[in-house]
């Protein structure tokens, strides 16, 4: 006999330790917690997964995850559409979202350049930002990348594709967080944070 | 707009983030992974919980997950049929059948007594349980529950309900586990360990 006693349940078991993260002992638990719910409570997570790969469309203008073609975001009437800001992923996208700061379009790259995991140029949302950018209409692209080697690569690759368009290219700014003390800071970031200080008065409206 | 973009994400994310350990950011974490991974990915996982939930059954004489009527431990010929261990659930019986030292069969009781949780002896399998002793062929039930206020309350309700018809009732060993430094042992388990101490020879053959 298979240690689960159970075909049914042994598949499922492997299926969920498929998950980032979720191992044997955890799929596991996880299996026997839907096995004493109620059917429906199975039912809905599995419909829920199912209908969500079929049915997610990518939004045709930034990739963002959207139900119709094109995502709300770009759909909304309210939104700036000469701003780009470039975010690795849709995590990205919520958080700055999160914030209520920022009212212009995203550009989801779905990943950054990493030769290490065998990532390149070609694997990201590339070409249809430097599309959108030549379309016109974009007066400023903001690059909102992980502060690591990889996301300074994309950003550089990035910045020479658009430079010879005629728009602002930005970076989002790089300091020491607030909330935090500066004897923990690393020097990197403490040093630019001077190297790129602004007038007080501006820091006050945050 | 809700801050997932998209209306099936956040459904996925809701029914992921009800399995026990699995919060809002995990959840999303994997409703984003499996959108990246090919739609058979999903399919298999959302498949694979459905049918299980659907189509397992819980033995009835043991009460353990199985794809037919009766489980494969009960239905095999080469366990004894007179010896049943009383375990909690079906993760113990696992742990005991992966030791390869048990030959009999279970009783998978569904849970222990614990007041505070509001499980009472009503909603454990013991009726079941004295009714398969009453049957006649059982000669001796091992109590297998963990060694906490509720193990040993759950053993004690056992025991009583047990204890007039003609059968050994026995408990696996409490002590030091293999491996383990005494220095390092709790006193009550220490104390114990001294007092059922075993003939050395018979140690031997663990």
């Amino acid at each position: 006999m298979n240690s689960y006693s159970s075909k049914l349940v042994e598949t499922a078991v492997n299926e969920l330790s498929r998950l980032p993260g979720i191992g044997k002992k955890t799929a596991l638990r996880l299996a026997l917690y839907l096995l004493k719910k109620d059917p429906p409570f199975a039912h809905g997570l599995g419909n829920a997964i199912i209908k969500m790969r079929n049915d997610v469309q990518f939004c045709r203008e930034c990739h963002n995850i959207s139900d119709s073609e094109v995502c709300e975001i770009c759909a909304s009437e309210k939104r700036l559409k000469n701003t780009i800001c470039i975010v690795e992923d849709i995590r990205d996208v919520m958080a700055i979202e999160n914030t209520g700061q920022y009212s212009g379009l995203y550009h989801i790259l779905g990943g950054i350049i990493s030769p290490m995991d065998g990532i390149g140029p070609n694997d990201l949302n590339i070409d249809s930002l430097i599309q959108r950018v030549a379309g016109g209409r974009i007066t400023e692209v903001i690059m909102a990348l992980s502060t690591t080697i990889e996301g300074d690569t994309t950003n550089f690759y990035i910045y020479k594709k658009l430079k010879n368009h005629n728009i602002r290219i930005t970076t989002i700014a790089r300091g020491i967080a607030i909330g935090d003390e500066l004897e923990y800071a690393d020097e990197v970031t403490l040093g630019r944070s001077i190297l790129n200080r602004t007038l007080y008065e501006s820091s006050l409206t945050r």
